[in-house]
Formats: structure tokens, C-alpha cells, sequence
């Protein structure tokens, strides 16, 4: 069945598959000790513009976990949207490892730097600071949860009351090609290198089988990063998995090409329900699009055609997601044509 | 370079790269529910003989970590031998995780029953144990660290003294097949679903990328188990991936096959050292194989061969290990002769 | 300098100085075994009406921490009023033990049956709950840290959702004797015992020098809770120190003598306040009074009587807390009406 | 009964419970914002020597636990002695807190530098050490758990291992006194100032209701400490009950006193079982005695006295411990004379 479910419900780029298949027989070294991982990491350096730090992990939750606890003190705690996926979708996995999600109030997903300067603020001219918890990160996602983007200058900003309480700003990227690829983006990958202390590439949902490429931008990977993966249970021992397949995705522009196709067809997408009368719960500029459709509507949709619910509007409306990928294609959009 | 350092320096077995390569297209939903994870459970199941479950992870270490947390109480420890795994090369996953590992003096990589028995006995002989960490699970890998074996009578010692205790009985089997395929053993896979409460069939280091099959024996899965793989960070969102390697893995058998490979040219490779005057550092009937090689002659074998520096033995002696797998071939033991 | 700055700026009642004097000599073995502390947990029993069991721990952020960690799955987090005590002021001790406060908008520091069941249904009806954090537990603490006090009827309410849901309800009760002594309450201790799966007798703010009496009250101590508490460093070697205090709180009424002083003053602070003109930023009826004071006023108050600020009101006024305790006289009362 | 089951079987020194009663009706800030606070750290620092930094918690376990925690990063452990009290008898607290407690063979309860240097030169020749749990810091106790005492020459050589490596060393001093006040010893508080990073002065095993008080040495308190120890549960809201219990023990060397009578008392007590024939297991300088009694003696003996059994010998011998404490009496040696 035709489906946008989301844009994980198919395998890999066939060009990444063929390289896994290309070098299977070489005898490689583990746990990223081998040519295909150096490549990788000099080739997304490369694509980052300046002597950064990458590392690969498996998954996002995973990333976003590791992330935080090797970046925070054990007092401290980090600051996101209450729509965050670290609030809602990761089990508890930040505060498993013992720090408190400071979930604040964002717009559309996103989360305003004067918000989180406010809250800063509050929090040390509060007499009883101490017996609270500090904040010590800010996280944000690009694209958010709801494919929205943040502009240069909102990113800017936050970076600055970061840097202004010297704590580190990290942007989850899970979906990172996809906001980079928009149409209605002015923030590059050089932005996010210079305006984050650390942020991650996500290779799950942009056309690999799993992997993040976590990227440390000042010299700041946390002392026995090695280790630390290792002990979280996320290190591979075949390390040329998550190697050879960024790799690929940095040969020749793959990662953008395949972010390029899923934006353009989600542009396509927009446009059919639009002009089929379809209002957009969120004006989202990337590969996920919020659709409102009506609960009977919804049903008849359903069987035709799949897609995520997302929420319910009100009594007889609901919300649903449509995601894009690198594997959607014109004949994919022309299917949903007949069918919405 | 030829090289016998490790199971894991290949890729895929070329069966399990071309079930990836055909199914790819395939539009599956996340987080193991695509009808390979299910199959590959049903296949799984079927080789245990019993109405097991089945949860497929990713790594060794990670698999260990959220067997032991999600079955032990806070106050509980786990026993394992000094030389297990957990012990020594998981970077403390299992005490970061809250617990202690109680390690015992083993034999040959080998946990005995009698000390173990004896170790809870003298436990809840002293005054003050409720001040102690409660043996509260045993740990063994089978194949142990140093690729001996466990019989049948060993295993079920050990089985009645959890029993009798009332605590679960877990193998690791990262390198199960060799195990299960190993000329010199009476043990099956039927055997180790009787008698071990929860064990894993390792796939890393059995031929796939990736991926360990968790099976509970005893309708023991912990409750909410999907959710406490998603909080450790341990959940494939394009789970497919795990599920098709599996499935390929217990189709036709490949998975013994693969295994019985990698012990016959174990069992060459042994020979062929023997033949040369070369001592046995430990009598390993599975895939690794430990020799005691002059340091003079290690150097020279260094150049022309990949092997795993193990352990000095004395001043003038080294333990190497060298490890066979499923590409693993008759020319690379013909290789290995002209050089040792 | 006269002070209502909180109800722990004063020692113990004398009565229980004294019995630590008296039983300084006497040979007693440590870590609660020792007649006090079993005195003291059978006349809680005896004051509870029913055969729960009891427990003394050392101070309150501890008795929160323990018990939480030790009902919940590593799976589940805990329901809360934003503004509750483990929300806010324990500096993230709860997410620490590794579980997420789930902060629901309270009114008046308490929270409300219908929006917990609410947020559980909605948990439930969510198709991606097991990626979430599943409610495990709903904290309550009464009095409130406002001061304000559940109905019997709110409490019914709220252990049904609990009920319903198979999930305990945790009663703080840092200062209960204030509750429970307070002329508008219609809880009892025994609504409590029936209502509550666990709750706690707070001691050092009610004249103790420190101690929290943990009941269990459905036979539901988690096993080996005394090794718990030692891990968790909460186990005084010298047990006594608690047993002692609790026993004498429990002896002839002290602990409800104490408590009725502090209502007794509270209530004439309270219309002392209100005579003069000021308003109060909250109904409490216990012993902690949050009265709206104007800036100027603040400054000049501040130089003649210690009481706690708790947070600007608007630009003009702010929100100040005056408490009472069992060491507040009338000679207090009077000394304060010279001043404001 | 006559018993010397333990050093915390009476309550307090007179003095402490003297100045308890005396200052209790004084108002006073919470969390140790009080001058019998400040006043016990300044005669702290007085008696140190020098500038170092003081905190005071409750007991002995949470004072390790927060001590290590707060010093080790994430992937380190503790080098501790087998039978170190933190490997024993602390039910996992340390694990509790994430890290391995790395247990070495020590000699009388102690660790010798040698066999310190020797692990952690091994480690880092170990080509596997990113896979394994770094040392990061070396645990002692002084008095060990039998008694036993460093000389000055140990106990330098020790230090000079972790400052090799760049580890603190944290000294256990939760029978402290014993050790300064013994009259075979040739370590003083002003060396363990300069060769320890941090230890604690006990104040429960050392006539206190409760309390130890944590030593930094080089300015090296872990950042927000407060904080941190109000996360782990440990800060008492009334900290004048730790304030004004050392402030009584550091006021006239009221410390040492009882240290010394203890060890007096401990002297004789040992001189006594000598010349009645009996044989001692360890041969211990402080104020814990152990002893070797015949089983058949055992018995009889158990009905007289109070004492703590220890362990099994052999087949007919047991070790038994008698500890002595400032409230130990020439009488109760006397009495003691009549019994063995």
C-alpha cells in the first residue's frame, strides 16, 4: 500500500547498500578503527567547514542521551521544548541517566531564546537556587517535531544566552538534511558549526539503515568519549556498518540530494492538499507535513493510503502527519492524488 | 593482510546483504513491527522447541546491560566469573547501570557450581547481610572468554543452584553458534532453553552486521520490556534491519552453517599450530583459539599475519588469540602455514 | 531578632531534648534495633488504627527520593503538581534515582482527581505511550507547600483514579501533624491510612531534630527495604537517635500538641495580618501563611522580623511566607503586631 | 548488659547533648547557614592546619557515596581494598551511584602502594583499556576495618601513586580519632591534610548522635556541592544538629579526649585477653579488638557480654570483635576480667 507513514519505512539508499556490499569482504579493524569511519569523519569535516569531532552512533534516542549526560554535571538538568522528543517520545531515557528535562513552552515546536533567557534568569534570582535544579544545556531540533525551522537569527540568539551562561546549545538533527534542503531555510550547516557546540547528522531517517554522526564543534568531546559509548551499550563492534555508510552519504552530495528529493516531493504533497482544500495544521517548510482531515474523512484515507495520526483537533477533526523521503517518488504523489 | 584477529573483521555473511538488498524496497513500519522481526521470531522459536520470547538487539554489551538491569532489584548484584565479560571489557555498563558485578574466581573462563553455591550460602550465613549487595542473578557466557565450553552436567549444576535460590540463571551467547557447533560438546540449544531462565543468540559476531536475539525462557520477559529497550536507547526505529538479519540467519540453517565453518577451520587452524610445536595456552573446542607464541616470533608473525595480542605468559612468552568465523577459509589456513 | 522565617529555625521541643538525655546511657544495637524505635513504630501503628508498617528515615528530599525509586519500574515516572516539593526543590533527586516527574497544573498547590485521570487516559490512548514515560505513581504532599489542605473528599477522589489505574498514591507529609491539627480539615489520620498506599509523618518540622516516619499502609514495603535505605545512605547507624524522638512525639498527643500550637498561633497571625489591611495571597489553613506585602513595606518589615520571601506578585508587591511551629508564643504574636 | 558490641551503642558525649540543649531554643538559618556551623568548620580548619574546605552529612555510607560520586567521572571507578567497607558493607551504594568498585587484595585491612601502582601500570599497558573501567581515585579507610593503622611512610607512598596518576586519594575517617589518638602511630591529622585530597572526620562512631565531616584539602570541592548533596538526600533542613555537634567536639579537644580514652580503654582490654591466654587474630593499635575464642567459650561468653562475632576461624575457633568507645569505663573492664 501506498504510505507516508514516515520516512523510515523503507530500507537504505541503494547506494549505501551497494557500498556495504562493495567492501563486505575487507578485513577491517573494530569498533571504528577502520579506513571507511576515518573517511567518513574527514569527509563530514569537510562538508562542516572546520576541524571539528565526529563520532557515530546507532540511534537518535541513543545520541540524545549520550549526548546529554556526558555534557551536563549530575546537578544539572536540560532545558527544552515540552514538545521536545526528549520530553515526550524517548521513555524517560535523560532522566534515566539522572538528569531533569527543563521542558518550557515553545511556538510551533520551536523554542525562543528569549523564553529560555527568562528562565535562566528566574532561576539565579531565585533565592532558593540551590535546592533546584541547574540548568545546564540547551536542546533544540531542526527540523522540530513539527518539521518546522528555526531562521539564523532565532538560532543566533540562542546561541548567544548560551553562551552568555556558558552552558552548551544542542540541536538534535535527526532529521537535519531535511532543514538543510528546505526552500525556505537561511541557515547552513556552517551556521549550525559555528552557532552550536554540538549537534548530530541523522543518518536513520535520511536514507541510511541506522546512524547518527554526532559532531562536537569547539574541541569539546567529553573526555573517554569511548568509552562512554561503550559503556552506554552503543558501541559497534562491526564499526564499518555506521562507517561506510556516512561515507556514502558525503560522497558526491547523497545525504543533500536525498534530503532535496524528500523536501521536493513533500512541496508537492503541500501543494496537493492545499489546492484540494486541505488546511496545514503547522506550516511546516521540510519533509513531514501536518494535514487536518475530517474524522470521517480520516477513516475512508486510511485504507487507502498510509500515514501517522497525530492528533485530535477537536470533535470531528483530526491532525496527521505525512512524511517524505528519499525513497517518495512523482508516481507516489500522483497515487495520493487519486486517492485524497 | 591475512588476519585472524577477530570474528568481526568481515562483513555479512552474502546471504544476509542480499535479504537486505531484496527487501529494501519493502515498506515496513518501525521499531520491530515488519513481518521479517516476526518471522525471524517464529523461526527463532521454532529452533529453541519452545514457546520462547524473542526481543532482537543490537550489540553484546548493550544486550547484557538491559537483561541484567531490567531483571535484578536495586539491592541485587550479579554474580559471573572474574573473567566475564561484564567484569572486565564493558567499561562498568553494569555498575553504571546501578549494579554489582560479584565476581568469583572461574576456571578456565568457567563459573562452577559449587562456588557459586557456596558464595550465596556463605552470604546468607553472615550476620550482616542485609549491609551486602544480594546475589540476585548468575551470569555465564557460553562460550566463555577464553572459548571453552560448559557440558550438560556443568549447565545444570549451575541451573539447580539458581533454582534453589530462586534467582535467574543468564548465558551470553555472543558466540553461541561456535558453541552449539563445537565438535566437543553436549550441549543444545534445547538444553540451554531448559535450563538458563534467559540467554542470547549472538549475531554480530555470527556472520551479521549487527544484532543479538534475547530469548526468555520462561515467559519471563520483564513487563513493558519495548519500553525499557527504548529508554536505554537500545530501539532500531528501521528494526527491519535486525528482523531480516535474523530471519536470514535461521533460514535453511545458515546460522549453524555459518558456526560449523568457523569451527572446522578452528579445528585446522589448532592442528596446524600443534603440528608446528606450538603449545595450547587453554583448550578451546569453538572458534577462538589461544597460542603461546615466543615473543621473539610474535614480532616476526606481526607482519605477516593478524592475530589478538592476549596476554604476556612470562618473561620471554605471549598468549595470542587467533579467531575464525564464517569467511574463514581453507586457503587462509594453507596461508597461515607458510608463515608460522 | 523575632522570626517566622520557617518552622525548623528552632531546635526540638524540649520533651524530646529530654529523652535523648534520659536513654543517653542505656546500651542499645544500632541501625533500629533497638527498643525506641520499636516502641515508637507501635504507637504509630497504634495512632494509624491498623496494622501498616513504619519506618524512619532522616529527612524529607530523602523520604521522597527512597520511596519513589523503590515503587516504581525503571519504566515509569511520577504524577505531580508543578508546584510540588520533588518538582521543584529537591534539586532533580527524583530524576536522579532515574525517574521523570510528570508535572500536571495543580490549583492551589493541589491537584486535582480529574486531571490526573485525564492525563492517564490520554497516556493510554496515545498509540505511541510505550515510547513515553508511563505514569507509575501520583505525589501528593499535604499540606500542601502552600499551606492548603486536600478535602477527605479530593483525597477519596484521587486514590479511585489511582485505583483504577493500579498505581499508589503517595501522601508527603512534611508537616501532616499541621493538617491534620488545622480547625478546616475534615482528613484524619485513619482517611489517610485508608486512602493513601504510602505516606509519611513529618518530624523534623514538626519539632523533631530531624526523622520522617515512612508507613506503608497495605502491607506493601518493598522487600529488603533496609537494604534500600542503606544503599541509599539513608540508614542512621545510631537508630536510636530516630526512635527515641518518634517515641516521644507519640506519646501522650506531643505530636498533635505541637501541631495545634502552631495552628493555634498561625490563625492569630493570620487575623493580625488581616486587621491590619493586608491581604493573603493564599487561603491556608495551616501553619504556614503567605501574606501580599507591599515593596516599600517589605524593606522596612524585613529589618525587624524574619519570615521568608516567596515571589514578586506584581511590580509593586510581592508574596512573603510567615510560619509558625511548635516554639511560636503568644509573646510572638504580640511582638509582631508592634511591627507590621 | 556489659557490651562491647560496637563503638555506637550509647548515645552521645554528655558535652554534645549539653550544647544541644543549650542552644535549642536559639532561632537559626536552616542547611547549615548557622554560626555553630561556621564556627565547627573554623575550628575544623583550626585543628587541620590549614585551608581547607569542610561540609558536614550524616552518616558514613552516604558520605562515601557522595564523596566518589562527586569526584569520579562517569567511566572511572574506586581502587578500594576487598575488604574495603565500600565493597562490603555499603549494599552496592557506590555501584547505586554508577561506579565499579575496583577491589584489590590488601594486607590487614590495607592497601598497599605497590600493589596500587601495579594495577594501574597494567591497565594502561593494556591494549583493551578504553574498553574497561578507569581508576579515578584510591579509597582507604584509617582505621581500616580491623583496626589496623597506616604509618606515615604508607600512607606517602600511597599518595604518591595517585598523584602519579593524577587521582585523589579519599580516606575513610569514620573511626578517625581512634587512629590519631593510638599510641602506635606516627600519622598525624596534619599529614593526612597533606597527603590526602579528601577525608572525613567521623562523628558517629566518635561519640555524635550522627555526623562526619568531609575534608577537601586542595580546594578541591566538587563544584555546587551543595547542591549535590541535597540531590543525594542528605542535607538536613535543621544542619544546627551537625553545627553544633562538631562545634562541642572541636571546642577543648573534646575529639580527642574521646578518642583517647577509647584507646585506653582498648589497651587494657587487649592486655587483659593476653594474659588470660587468649590469641589475637589482627594485631590492632585503635579501639576494635578482635579476638580469637574457642567456640565452646563463645557461647558462655555471649551471655555475659555483648561483643560482635566476626568470622569463623576453623572448625572450633571463631574471631570475635570488642570495640571500646568514650564511654567505656575502667569499670567495665574490671567487669569484663570477671567474665573471660
Amino acid at each position: 500500500m501506498l504510505s507516508f507513514e514516515c520516512d523510515y519505512i523503507k530500507g537504505a539508499h541503494p547506494k549505501i547498500l551497494e557500498a556495504l556490499l562493495k567492501t563486505n569482504m575487507e578485513t577491517m579493524s573494530g569498533y571504528g578503527n577502520d579506513p571507511y569511519t576515518k573517511s567518513a569523519k574527514e569527509k563530514i569535516r569537510a562538508a562542516c567547514g572546520g576541524d571539528v569531532d565526529v563520532h557515530f552512533l546507532v540511534g537518535g534516542t541513543q545520541t540524545n542521551k549520550i549526548v546529554i549526560d556526558s555534557l551536563l554535571a549530575s546537578y544539572e538538568g536540560v532545558i527544552a521544548a515540552t514538545t521536545g522528543h526528549i520530553n515526550v517520545h524517548e521513555s524517560g531515557a535523560i532522566e534515566a541517566s539522572g538528569h531533569k528535562v527543563l521542558a518550557l513552552q515553545g511556538v510551533g515546536g520551536k523554542l525562543e531564546a528569549s523564553t529560555v533567557r527568562k528562565y535562566i534568569e528566574s532561576f539565579y534570582a531565585d533565592g532558593t537556587y540551590e535546592h533546584m535544579v541547574f540548568p545546564g544545556m540547551v536542546y533544540i531540533s531542526h527540523p522540530t517535531e513539527y518539521g518546522t525551522l528555526y531562521t539564523r537569527s532565532e538560532l543566533s540568539e540562542l546561541s548567544s544566552v548560551c553562551r552568555d551562561f556558558g552552558i552548551p546549545l544542542f540541536l538534535d538533527g535527526a532529521r537535519l538534511g531535511y532543514g538543510l534542503m528546505s526552500y525556505e531555510t537561511d541557515v547552513t550547516l556552517a551556521d549550525i558549526v559555528e552557532l552550536c557546540d554540538v549537534f548530530y547528522i541523522g543518518g536513520t531517517k535520511v536514507g541510511a539503515l541506522c546512524g547518527e554522526a554526532v559532531v562536537f564543534t569547539k574541541k569539546n568531546t567529553p573526555k573517554h568519549f569511548f568509552t562512554i559509548i561503550k559503556q552506554n551499550g552503543a558501541l559497534m563492534a562491526k564499526g564499518r556498518v555506521l562507517g561506510v555508510q556516512f561515507d556514502t552519504l558525503f560522497t558526491d552530495g547523497l545525504y543533500f540530494d536525498i534530503s532535496r528529493n524528500a523536501i521536493n516531493m513533500a512541496k508537492k504533497l503541500k501543494e496537493l492538499f492545499v489546492s484540494h482544500g486541505y488546511e496545514m495544521f503547522v506550516e511546516s517548510p521540510t519533509n513531514q507535513q501536518f494535514v487536518i482531515v475530517e474524522n470521517k474523512k480520516l477513516e475512508e484515507l486510511s485504507k487507502k493510503v498510509g500515514f501517522d495520526f497525530w492528533e485530535k483537533l477537536d470533535g470531528e477533526r483530526s491532525v496527521v502527519r505525512f512524511a517524505t523521503s528519499w525513497a517518495t517518488t512523482d508516481e507516489d504523489i500522483d497515487a495520493l492524488e487519486k486517492i485524497i
